[in-house]
Formats: structure tokens, sequence, C-alpha cells
């Protein structure tokens, strides 16, 4: 068994990744944590989530001092479900005591640290590390992530994108000239567990945001080696991404060559490709599954790619991530 | 025309309010304001509620000095849509210069001071005021409100048991020994526009509160002259509420003289009694009714109410009391 | 006064359609009408919707033989909210009549009666009328429904599509190279009023459907003339459209020529040019406004518009239409 | 392993039921079955919940008479998640086979056949089982169920009611002069899955039903021993109940005595006795817990109870059940 710390505990990322790590027959729960400002701290987990009653069972301990000292003695994958600047670090902290680190924010995802300033709007202070990370898309890159000592595990809008469009890409199907635009809907959580009157029910309808500046953009871009038009909405539901992708293909690509480079998921468990029957957020929600459909006509894709965005999208993919690095399938007690 | 000027219009109730007093034939906007320290003091209104963009354009201006000189200067009526101890003070303040007051909060309800103490957690420093105060449930309370000073617009769940209850203790059905609960479900909105986790829409779901200690309660017991038991719930949409109060009656109650009683409303345009066919939430949402429906069996009388908690609940039911105090029908303009 | 009759009048267009002619100062209704068969002929229509009991008071008649003769006599305006294929016989019927036709179905507005064949699955047994119909897009197409004897009100997703771009296209800005995709999610009144397994509720969530083959393509296509690749998803909402609509500019477009564009709507009262403060579902539902807003980056525009498919995409475009048709303006008696 | 059919299997509880056994350690399933008549006959149940799909993967095949010999042949448990009706004859001809039954349906539930007439609409033409049948309560029928040959698994409502409040009655806390009542909101799904103008979704607000005549009402009163008020009403949601229960209670009972009463349930793992922490909705989706909260003044009495009315209320009962059949502990393999 293989001890698991969670930094940021009290979150909708958080309490996912702790349902999960719960039943997981070889990971283990060594302690929950979060800010040493938090108001939750000292509560129990399931005082804010009542469905855990009764299942979980852990105390939200303040990260003070000698809770350091106990990860260190304790851990071996320490989870960080913190603001991406409060990774920054954390990281490097938990790094130096040789803890494998797996991080849910954004604070290592991107190659490029002016795209911090510019898209996270901070100057990122452990540049050295951006090199030294590993991104975490589980399907892609197994053999990196199991000998990872850092790992940033996607954001919610890139996994469903890259899953979507990196086997179009592998496949020489689309190249950087290939015009691509991804129109996403999001459900509220992805804005994570905390009062504004942004997220406040009654102001909550269908609409987009952030056009041609969402921070998801370039690291979509990065990943999949070619630029798309990347537009994020929110709509009025609690969980799940639904992505809509438009892919200007070559007027030589064939509907044998798109069915045949999603063939690269054959074998992989989490994700289904159900071809001309088309995803739903209710399909979705509450697996770790990506559900990938699609149709073309003549040189036009559409590719619909839908994930729940807790989970494939954040603590699922996170787990996914540690079983890579334990040496263990990647499905392994996901299903 | 009379001149209306609202205080804390960029609430809920407040844009309602707004919204009805725009399109009335009788009442006029003179302004809207905010509290000084509002963050959206000096916005057009239109930019918190975009539906109004195009028909509704008023800058939300802060409470200041001068303010109240252009209110004594240019206004007949002023609408409190504010907390409730702000209401205590501006209440007075505005009565000083003869202005007729409409308070849509609970600052002058209840003419116990010490209910104050226990139920709103203040004390009452203008208690005088409470005795002078009419209550404003328009279809029972014509009189007192025509000729009033200072109009304590009822609470959106004793406005619901009060018009369901008022017709059979008016006919002596009930009195003080009958049995009455009143389970209450009201949609989001009732908490009022702002940010809290409680209200954050991931948070929502159908749920009790409040039991035996809700502030509502003192307000259905003083003007039912019966005591009920009242128990609340949020449920997960946006307006309305409905509730469903079991009363049990006294042996030698018919049929016949239920549905009589319900008569007293029988030229009021404003209430829609329904008999056997029992109201929902979306049959009044966005409407100024109150819809009433019952069935009996035995001495057991069900009573089911609808309305819309913003309009019959705060800001109809304000115009309908300046409309009484201005010597017009209550419904005048608000269908 | 003008008499409207309503065929249709039990569904979700039919109801709106009954309150904005009630409302109306120039026009009033002579009769609502459902077919023969109809499971809620003879029923009163607020049976069927209980918010408007108390307002609206109107039997659903069948539309049996005497009742072409009541209408022959006693109407100016005859509106179809009915199938396809029911306006199509309908409105020769009342056309001979001499009556003016309002139909609210798609049976008139394509020009080629084969996409008919293609798009709606019937063949036209009355192709000559799809040339004398008038397509009542009202800010675009005055004169013609001035005049009209039969106008096709336009498809709900149409509306939103043109009203975003046919101001580029009057002004040059795009041509038939210009790749355009809309992307459409629609309210679930969309798919009307009738049980389905697709539109229970537990059925629902956000998903796409009609890849390529959506009969709202070709009239999209036709009105704009441009080819535009349109894809409709349904949302969990009762009411609304919104509109993502990604358009390639030729390099010389400038913004200043984008924004120019949108001022052709400078003073028509239904259209809300909101720059860059993007629609959203709430912002429209409930009233017969269009909203706009755009974003541009180098040579790549996003368009975002909504609109209540109830109300500017059927019911209340067809009263701007009668409005035209009586020489009044568009919005009358609407705001 | 003890293999069980599961007829029915299309709707709701089945696929729960259907999920449930595919995780369970100790049964597996024998076979999905639907009517000969069903549209979804030789469907894989995935094409109808596309969450289940890489995880679920049976063919819903039709009841035809060799299929009773492969039952026979093969199968330990049969559940029936049938109409009340067609589960009267299946469970005649399956105990015929001598497999134990497992009926879903109200068939069974009620001892006195005069009331399926009354409140089922049906006359019982196998009476004789009534008296042979057990009430599947696993939290207080243990001994009956271990040993039964039919059980019937107790209704959605009334599981939640019977479990609020037979401690009490156990405790001689309530007797039949005492007043109860039982106010219930359930979410859509309990109406099943099928295409009614009831569930669709513009159709749906929270509204009341079936005031003094619903069929739960003389479940409760049997097994609770003392006869309720019962009121349902539905809400804008897909799963959960929520009952709020107000009893009236005799003078002489203290709260210790309240308290006491629930510690009947303190080593069942399935029951959340959370006392003043109350349930929500959100709190069960989804478990298979029942949660229980109460608070009390004077001789009043509230209890706010919630169950996922497809799992505690239909399939995770059953399975309860079967475990208790099995010799298991009820909980076994629903945590």
């Amino acid at each position: 068994m293989k001890k698991v710390a969670i930094i940021g505990a009290s979150g909708y990322s958080g309490i996912e990744l702790t349902k999960l790590i719960k039943q997981h027959p070889y990971l283990e729960i060594s302690g929950l944590f979060v800010s040493e400002t938090s108001t939750d701290k000292y509560k129990n987990i399931n005082e804010l989530y009542p469905e855990v009653i009764g299942t979980i069972d852990y105390i939200l301990k303040p990260l003070i001092a000698h809770e350091f000292d106990f990860i260190n003695d304790n851990c071996d994958y320490v989870c960080l479900c913190t603001d991406h600047f409060v990774s920054l670090n954390l990281a490097k902290k938990f790094l130096s005591m040789d803890k494998v680190v797996v991080d849910l924010s954004g604070a290592f995802r991107l190659e490029n640290k002016e795209y911090y300033e510019k898209y996270y709007g901070f100057m990122h202070n452990h540049s050295d590390l951006l090199d030294f990370a590993d991104y975490g898309l589980a399907e892609w890159n197994k053999n990196s992530i199991s000998s990872s000592k850092l790992i940033a595990v996607p954001g919610c809008y890139p996994t469903a994108a890259l899953m979507a469009l990196k086997p179009l890409k592998k496949c020489g199907l689309i190249e950087e000239n290939n015009k691509i635009i991804v129109n996403a809907v999001s459900g509220i959580s992805g804005a994570g567990r905390k009062a504004t009157l942004n997220n406040s029910f009654c102001e909550v309808s269908l609409k987009p945001y952030g056009l041609f500046t969402h921070r998801h953009t370039p690291e979509i871009n990065q990943y999949l080696g070619i630029d798309v038009l990347f537009t994020p909405h929110v709509g009025n539901f609690k969980r799940g991404i639904l992505e809509t992708i438009y892919v200007e293909l070559n007027e030589w690509v064939t509907t044998e060559q798109i069915e045949d480079s999603f063939k690269y998921y054959q074998n992989m468990h989490l994700v289904r490709v159900l071809n001309k029957r088309l995803p739903t957020i209710d399909g979705v929600v509450g697996t770790p599954f990506v559900d990938i459909g699609w149709e073309s006509q003549g040189n036009q894709l559409i590719i619909v790619v839908a994930i729940d965005n807790l989970l494939k999208g954040a603590a699922s993919q996170a787990v996914q991530c540690m079983n890579l690095n334990c040496g263990l399938p990647s499905e392994h007690g996901l299903l």
C-alpha cells in the first residue's frame, strides 16, 4: 500500500480524490490537509459533504509546521488540490522531501514561464520545475508518468480536448494548418467550492466567458502541438464538461482514417469511443470515463467529447497517474 | 403620478419593484438608491440584470447626504428593500420628511419588540413605530393601508400562510385550539442576492432549515391570531413558494363552510381560489397571484398555497399597498 | 383592432402568442383552435397553463367545418402554430378566404421544394406557395412583410443566427468563402409540448443532435446567402437559445467595421447589441429581445447571440410581423 | 455465488439493481428481461443508460416461453421490477419453480386485499400470497426476510416514513392516538421511465398530488400500526425523497427518550442518525443510506428523513433483502 496526503482536501476535487483513494486497493489516505487559514480546519470532511457520513471520516488538518514532518515520515504521494500559486511553493517543499508530487493545479502544466504571467497573472518563481514536471495525461504519457517525481495533472478542459484530438495528430490527420475550434460547456463545480455571486444559484445560466483569453488555451496548444481556438461556457448543471470540436480536415482524409485513429484507445478501459453515438453530460457524470463520438461530412469533422470535470478532469486522472507511477494499470481501482 | 424612491434597489426584490413601477400607470420612479458602501453604486441597474437592458435605465445612486434632500423634494413614497436594521433607521428619517414609507424588511412587522431580540437578533430602537406601522397584507388590511404612513409589507412565507388561513379564521372555522402546521418550500432567491456558500449552485438541494425558530413564525401567529407550527425548506429553484398547510378542524366543520370561507376573495383579482386543482410553483412564478387549493377528509383539511416570493411575497404586494394608499384598486397596473 | 385566430394554440408557441395578443393594443383574439383529434379540445387553455388562470380565458375549439366559416367571417389574421404538414394545407385554405396567414411552422420557409423531402421528410404539395410566401425576419424584411399575404415566421435557430450574421453580410465583411460555424444550445421547449422519452425530465442533459442534418441548416444558408456549419444541442433548461458563432474573417476586416455593421440595428428596439458584454440565456428568457455580443482577435470573430426560442424564436416575431403588416412599428405592444 | 434474474430491467430501478448486483461479491446476474412487447427488447441495457457503457453489458431479453426454462434452470433469485399487476402473475409462476421472488412492485405489500381495489385499482387474484409474502424492510424484518420465499420490497415513501417512525413506536413513544403527518417530496424518477406529459421537462415544478388517496398510505399505516396522514409532492429533481414528519407526542415524552429510540439503529451501517444535523436530498442521492434528523419542542417532534428513492427506496433495499436471505449482513456489497 502506498500512502497519500491530500492538501486542499476540502474542495470539490479534494473530496472526489478522497473517495477514490478510500476505495482503492493499493492506495491509502494518510491525511487530509487544508490551509492554516481555512475556516474548515479541524472539521471532519463529512461535515462539508454529508453524502460521505458513515463512509469517510477524516479531520481536515491545518497544514502547520509539524504536519510537514508527519507527511515526510508517512507519505509516498502528496496530492495538491490547491490554488496555482500555493502549489508552486508546496511542490518545491515536498519534492525536497523526496515525495512524488501530484499537482492538480495549473502550476506546472506549461513549459513557457511567460505564459504564467500572461494567463495566470503571476511570475513563476520555480520555473526550473517546469521542465522537470511531467504532464499527467494518463493515456498518452504513460512512460514519463511512471517514473515521474512531479506530475502536473491536466486541466479539465484540456483533458477533454486533448483526448479527442491527439489521436488525429498522432496519425498525421491534422497538423498546424488545420483550423480547430473547441466549443466547451462546463458545470459550475469547475469554478471550485467558494461563495461568489457568479456561482450563486439565482445568477447561473448558460453563458460564454473568457473568449480568446482562457488559461487552458496554451495548455491545449502545447500538448496538441497545434493552436486551437478554445471557447468555454458555463451551464446550469453541477458537474461535467461537453466539448464540441470542429476540425477542418485536409481533403485527402477518409472516414476510415478517422475511425482508425481512435483505435489508439482500443485497449484503454477508461476511454469509450462511441463513434456515431454522441456523448452526453449525464453519460459521464460520476464516472472516470472519457466519451468520444464523431461525425464527418466532406472535410468537416465534428468530435464530441464528454468527461466529468471533477473525475477524469481532476481526481480520477490523478489516481490514474499514481497507478502508473506505482506500476499498475492506469484504471486500477477505478472501475 | 406619484413618485417613488427605492432604497436597496439592487437586490432581487428591488429589481422586481423597479420593473413593476416602471410599467405602472400612476406610479413613477424618481430614483434608485443603494448603500454608500455598496459595490454596485453608480452602476446602471441593467448591468446587474441584463434582462432589463433596453427597458430599464437607472443609475444606482449611493444614499449620501444630498440624496436625502433630493428624496425630500421629489418623492411621495419611499420603498425600503433594505436589511431589517437599516430599515429601522431609514424609516424614522423618511417619516420625519412626511413621506409614506413602504418597508419590505421585517423591521416593523411585529408588535412585540421582544420578538426582535429573540427572532431577529437586535434590540428594536424605534419600538414606538411598531404600533404606528400598518401591516400591508393587501387583501385584508385595505382600510389601514389606505391611510397609512408606514406600511410593513408582509414576509413572503407569512403572506402565503395568512392568505390561506385567514378566511377560515374570519368564518370561525379555526381558533386557538386547532392544530395548524405550515410546511413551506421556497426558491433560493428568498435568501437575497448575495454570495454565500449556502446559495452556491453546487451546494443547493432540497432541505429544511430553521425548525421551530424561523422569524416568520411570530409574524404568522400575530396576524392569524392562532399559533402555528411553521417549517421552511429551500428547494432547487430560483423563485416561488409552495406551502402545504395541515389544519385539524373541529368536527362540525363542513366542506361547504370551507368553500364558503374562501369566497371572501371572490372579487379580489389577485387571488385565485382553485379548490381541488392544486397550485404549483410554475403556476405563480412571474405573476402577482396567490393560488389556493384545498382538499379535506373528515376533520382534516389540507390547503396548498403558492406565490412568487419576489412578487406577492415582496414587490407586487408593495405595489398593492401603494395602490390602496393612492385610493386605487390594489391590483391597479399589476395585471 | 385586427382579429386573430390561432390554430394549434395549445402548444408552447401557441400560449405565448395568445398572451402577447391578449395584451396588444391593436390585435385581439377571435378564437383559439386545436385539431379535431386533440385531447385538449373543449378545454380552457388555462387548464393547460395554470399561470394564465384569471388573465386568459378561452376554450380550445376543435377545427371542425363550421369553424372555418367562423374564421372566414371574423378574422383578419390566421396564425398557424401547427406541424409543418398541417400548415401546408391550412395555409392554402385560409389564403383562399383572403386571410393573411402567419405560419410559425417550417412549411413555407424554404424556396427549394426538394429540401422538404431531404430535411422535412415530405413532398411539398403546394410548392407554388414557396415563392409566394415572405420570410418574416422582422428587422430585415420589413417591406415584404408589410404587404404579405403569407408570412413564414423564421425558425428559432435561424432567427438567432441570421440576426447575428446578416449585418456582416450586408456590409460585405463576409461572403461565400468565409468559414462560419454556428454552435447552438436550445432549451427543451424547442421540442414542443409532447410526451417523449427524450423530453422526459430524467433523460435530459446537455447533448448535441442532428449533426450535419438539421432542417434549420438550409434555412440559415438560404437567407444568409452563405453556407454555414450548424450544430444544435439541447440543454437542461426550459426556454432560450444561445448560439456561439465562429466566423473566419478576411484579413482586411477591422473591428471598427464589425462594430459599424451592427449599427444596422441602432434604432431597432428589439435588438440589443451588447458588444463585449456577452449574452446569457437568463438575459433573454421572457423577453422579445435578441441579444448580440462579440469579440474578435486577428481574423477570428466570435459572435454570441441569445433569444427566447418561444418569443423572438416564434411568438413575438409573429407579432412583429403582424405589426408590420398592419403598418405599425414592429415592436408595437411588445415592450 | 447466487444467481439473479431481473425482470423489467429496463426501468430506473432495474438499472440500479443491475449496477448493484454487478459489483456484489456474492450475487451475480444471470439475465435481464423485459416484457415481450417492450420496444427495448434485444437492446443492450447500455444503449438505454450510456453511463454504464464499458461496465455493464447485457442484452434485454424478452420474457418468452423458453426464458422461463432458462430461469428455472439457472437462477436462485428472481427480482421483479415490473408493474403491480405483472408482478402478481409472475410471482406465482416463479414461486412454483421454487425461486425466491423479490418483488419491487406493490403487488404483495398489503395484507388487506380490498386495499388493492381501492388504492391500486385492480382485484388481487392471488390474495393467498398476501399472507405468504414478507415485507422487506431490511432493518426491521431481518428474521422473516432471512427465510422468505416471497419478499415484498417496500415502497419508496413508506421506506422513509417507516424508518423514521418505527423506532418511536417500538419504544412506546407513539401509539394510535398520536397525530402524525408525513409531508414528502420525491424526485421525478419515482414516476418511472416512461414518456408522459406530467414528466415532460417543461411541465415539471414542485407540486403536491394524490392528497388523501396515495396508495402508499395504507402501506405506511399497516407496517407502522398507526394511521398517518401522508401527502406526496414531486419536485424538480431527478432522484431522492425528503420527508418532513410531524409527530404530536404525549406530554411525558422526553428528548432523551426520542434520542434513545433511534439507538435502535446504532449498529446498522445503512442508517445515519444525524440528530440535529438535518438531511438533504444531495446527502443521500447515489447512496444506500437512510438519513434521519430530528428536533423537538414541547410535545411537537419533527423528524426529517431522506433516501434515494431508487436505492434504499427500491434497488439497494432489494439487495439488502437478498443479502439477509443468503445469510449475509444486509449491507454486504453495498458500501
